[in-house]
């Protein structure tokens, strides 16, 4: 059997970092034939080094020039904006689009054409722009294969069989769950990093405090299976081991879990619809339990405000993506409390008025829209 | 759509009572033409006032003859062994086989060529007779649905994919679990009685705390799934929420959850490939919490002794089968203790010396020697 092509995109974050570690674990399998990162040069060209790609792609101008001396000559080389479209044309078996935020949107857009299979670790591309994308995947027959997990694990639960009478994502609560709402005013930003089970970017691991992220996954679900709102459902469940659980007419319960490490759905989407990867953590071998309670709404404002936009189309939701980034970054540099990011895109999605979106460029539109409103009132607050 | 022709074998008993709950919700689904009971004379006559059966046995030859007389004269009526096995010959579309122990073998082997599906709670049949019994179901094209929980659940994982590397079944451990071994000396029968999660008949209320009823459990998997004993495991969890758990190559578990209601399963075999039955209690509404712990099986010698007898082959679970069912007995009239439950039927197999089985009229010879080796024990304790 022929190895096959993989092309990541954002191959020196942390879903790229894991995707490396398990193709690491399998050579025979897979050919790394494109990477392609922001501005992390050096964990690029150690990449570049383990793993000889014939084509490297740096985003950020500035620090493409940095490395472009380093690069050696049997490389293709891409740099800037531009030259991530480029570089999303070079033709693969998988490409693993891992590039944070909605800057994704664009190099997905034109990597459809020419990958047979998109392992897609991209939330905001699908929250703002889902309908277009799956349809321009079926019109190239590209495969898309959901990475983040609670939506992954709905999509192994939904690869039998699809009638469900609703489907529960479940939600850690993030690394304030236990906080008193009255003490989150306070909280520092290391706090709010440390997430209790999973380890991923920063902006996540905030939006997984402020219970955004787990909205913009309602979203995603509601993008991917084409499933109603009102079926779609959330729950606390602090273990992160069921990842989504899908009820059945008669109320049962159909359950998918796997230990908190993205390897694991990762690897799936690599393998699809094999399961050679075995290098997980057996659960079932130690004494374990795992709890579940409802969302208490009242205490994640975000949550609401992004469920809100979703019922008011896309270019809100675009909107309210562009504030909460914007948002986060305000709080991670010190300039805005905690609690203020709900504030914002729920201020933001108040004055937003929006007609129906038809094409991607408009998602750009109100996403900037989103964020420069953002960054007035975050200057307001200075 | 014709109402569904149903014959209960066991009306009276756990399973039967429920299984006319289930159809009492949805007269419009199904039809009662048959009900079957061993000397519950009253109960039978209050059911057949309430789903006016065209056919009605007693199996008990001194009942039968109590009821005879208030029996309406457009029923036909059966009674005694004989009589049981010409109304295993009534043809339906569903019987519901739940008559307990051993003695539901002969009438199931003569009921499959008469029904389209068997809804299958009897496990003592399917332990000492599997093979013989699937053969002959091929044969007639009859469909066999396990209700037993455990089982039920598997069949529910595996309805859409049948590549596991292991499956695990659930145990409660029963009423005893949080005993002490130099304990388990002297509790009572009473005590024993009292099952942690599920309402069940004395035998398998009993055989849940020795887990000799789990072994069973694990036989009835292979002989179900044709699989090998080694990727069967047992783990237990107190809540019985979870009663199945299928593990995948990579490790990714998929389990199958309902509150502990025979309604579930029984409405399940009954609606399948339809899921209509929604009285079951909504489980993800409030907070809940599920623990497992792998099994410590030096407490359960029981449990080790039927897989012994397992490995050796069918005549010795018929034995030890036969064996367990006389010392169960032993210990609700007070003959014996609980701790000698398991002794005596690890006796019984030490001293079994049997051929391979050939058919099933050996295992009711093996079952009945079984039967006679622990009676002549418990004398012996006397």
């Amino acid at each position: 059997m022929s190895k096959k092509k993989v092309i990541i995109f954002g191959s020196t974050g942390s879903i790229g970092l894991n995707t490396l570690a398990v193709i690491r674990a399998d050579r025979q399998s897979f050919e790394v034939v494109g990477i392609c990162a922001n501005n992390n040069v050096d964990t690029l060209l150690s990449q570049i080094k383990e793993f000889k790609p014939r084509y490297v792609c740096v985003a950020d101008e500035m620090s493409a020039r940095k490395i472009m001396g380093k690069i050696p000559g049997n490389i293709t080389f891409f740099k800037g904006e531009a030259g991530l479209l480029e570089f999303a044309h070079v033709e693969c078996d998988i490409s693993v689009m891992a590039i944070t935020g909605i800057s994704c949107l664009r190099p997905l857009w034109e990597n459809i054409p020419c990958a047979r299979r998109i392992a897609l670790a991209n939330k905001e591309s699908i929250v703002t722009a889902g309908k277009f994308l799956f349809k321009r995947a079926a019109k190239f027959h590209t495969e898309i294969i959901p990475v983040d997990s609670e939506i992954n694990s709905l999509f192994q639960l939904f690869n039998s069989e699809r009638e469900f009478n609703r489907v529960y994502i479940t939600a850690s609560g993030g690394s304030l769950f236990d906080y008193k709402k009255a003490d989150l005013d306070k909280v520092t930003a290391k706090k709010v990093l440390t997430h209790p089970t999973w380890k991923m970017g920063k902006r996540i691991t905030v939006d997984s405090a402020t219970l955004v992220n787990k909205a913009f996954e309602v979203v995603e679900t509601h993008e991917f299976f084409n499933l109603p709102y009102d079926k779609i459902k959330v729950v606390i469940h602090r273990e992160s081991i069921v990842h989504a659980i899908a009820e059945r007419g008669d109320h049962t319960l159909f359950s998918c879990m796997y230990p908190p490490d993205m390897k694991i759905p990762i690897a799936f989407s690599l393998y699809y619809p094999e399961r050679i990867f075995d290098k997980g953590k057996a659960l079932m071998n130690k004494k374990f339990s795992l709890a579940f309670e409802p969302i208490d709404i009242g205490q994640f404002p975000g949550f609401s405000t992004v469920l809100e936009a979703a019922k008011k189309g896309k270019a809100y939701l675009a909107a309210v993506n562009g504030a909460d980034e914007a948002a986060v970054e305000g709080f991670l540099d010190k300039k805005i409390k905690f609690t203020d990011i709900a504030a914002i895109i729920a201020k933001v999605l108040a004055c937003c008025r929006a007609p129906e979106i038809t094409g991607i460029h408009e998602v750009f539109f109100w996403d900037k829209w989103g964020r420069e409103t953002a960054e007035a009132y975050i200057r307001g607050k200075k």
